[in-house]
């Protein structure tokens, strides 16, 4: 693969700073800088050494760079990519990482001819540069979404992009992404904030969240994910969401009644399922999903 | 702590299992012995050494014993303990690791005259003996149900044995504890396994499961648990399970609501309150919960 002359990171929190390691550890970029909105985050990068250089001048950041990465929240997305200058919108390769597909091409594909979105399956609760690490991407599914409008190139590019650090590339429609993400992420997302709120709410004792244990630990852990950041992904993927979560709620409504009818057999085969298709999924992961 | 003379697991899975290791490495019994259901556990107990000896012939598990645990599923508790002699019925002191507490105690209490439930709330996706450690309940909260009809002298030493293996106790009514964990540990287990067959489920395409990261891993890990097991839990706690999906998703359809008036403000609301809420039952967990 070509060497990155200069890649630019449009915000360096968690995913910014673990692609600028990445990068870096792996001689992938001649340089790697980043744009950030707080002389503090400057300083911070700087200290971990996630990038080779950190500016608030948005201009500065973007300077002869060949590839730029929107890392910022979803909703910060276009209004930093109609600043930046003619120039490099026409020659950078240009992706983001943002977790909803759809809004996000529909935003920024008319701005930059050489642009695809992407979507690396890689992430934790903890945020920010300083929980970064060049070995995030290592093994995560990186969706890859071209439409008919993309310069095939540019897709060619953006695919060597997540192999190079470690990832497994896989292409669909932004459509398709943000179908199957709402179930296989959102919808996880919501249910485990929803628990939170639920079993911790105000009202409960003390005793009830002395007898949360490891159950529930792992199950709410995405919980303590960044709000903004889950607030922006309900709201642009609000569709599917809403789909999934009436669906969801059905299928809750029908173990409900199996429960009121006391059906033993139909609870024995709702637990049992559940253990067969996690298994299986878990044995699947450790092989090439392509 | 008075040193046991002789303590008889009835069943010696993941939790007896871990109970023998522990109450052997801190020489808190003279001898360790199990009862087991078939040849294959009895010789997988002795080749793993969690116990001293396990038996097929229950006189002989108990033969001596001046501490008798129920270790076994929930459903097999009560025809285990009517097939115990009469003698060792009286003499011994009997608790047992029951997820459940009303119907346990319900059941065994009138066969013991020192009996007293106990739920140590430690444990697994993973099962049987080969996944035993002695260090399962360190720092785990062991809850104590006794009742008005409990030996104050058998609450005593119930509550030394759980310290005496490293957990936390705590002293709740059978009824309360159920009331407790039908939402911290009932609740999330059917979440988690009804988020598995919804998503992973029978006509979803192979990208679906390929889009399912470490998220979905987390939120869904105690679906791998043991089927049968939750079966007989959610059915002997089945009317708290069912107020509580009631009570759930009610909160799911409050929220559904918000997303379709796309109420970006209470969507914020919800995730910031998730996130505050989990970190806060995070930060109290390292410190003593009495």
């Amino acid at each position: 693969m070509d060497r990155w002359r200069k890649v630019t990171l449009l915000g360096v929190g968690l995913l910014g700073g673990s692609l600028g390691l990445a990068l870096k550890q792996r001689k992938l970029a001649a340089r790697v800088e980043g744009f950030v909105r707080r002389q503090a985050s400057v300083d911070e990068c700087q200290k971990l050494g996630v990038v080779d250089a950190a500016h608030l001048d948005l201009a500065k950041a973007v300077e002869g760079a060949d590839l730029i990465i929107f890392c910022t929240p979803l909703a910060q997305m276009h209004e930093i990519a109609q600043r930046l200058p003619q120039e490099v919108r026409q020659r950078a390769f240009v992706t983001d990482v943002g977790s909803v597909k759809g809004s996000v091409v529909q935003e920024l594909e008319p701005l930059f001819p050489n642009f695809v979105g992407s979507h690396p399956m890689a992430g934790s609760e903890k945020t920010g540069p300083a929980a970064a690490t060049a070995e995030l991407f290592h093994d995560a599914v990186c969706v890859i979404t071209p439409t008919p409008r993309s310069n095939p190139k540019a897709v060619e590019r953006m695919e060597e992009l997540w192999r190079s650090v470690g990832g497994m590339t896989r292409r669909l429609s932004p459509e398709l992404h943000d179908e199957l993400v709402s179930r296989s992420s959102h919808l996880p997302h919501v249910l485990a904030a929803q628990l939170v709120n639920y079993v911790l709410g105000p009202t409960r004792s003390k005793d009830q969240a002395l007898l949360c244990a490891n159950g529930f630990r792992d199950t709410t852990r995405i919980a303590s994910g960044l709000p903004e950041m889950w607030r922006d992904i309900a709201l642009s993927n609000r569709e599917n969401v809403i789909r999934e979560l009436a669906g969801f709620i059905d299928h809750l409504e029908a173990l409900r009644t199996a429960l009121e009818k006391g059906d033993s057999q139909a609870i024995d085969q709702f637990f049992t399922e559940a253990k067969k298709r996690r298994d299986a999924w878990q044995g699947q992961r450790g092989s090439s999903p392509e």
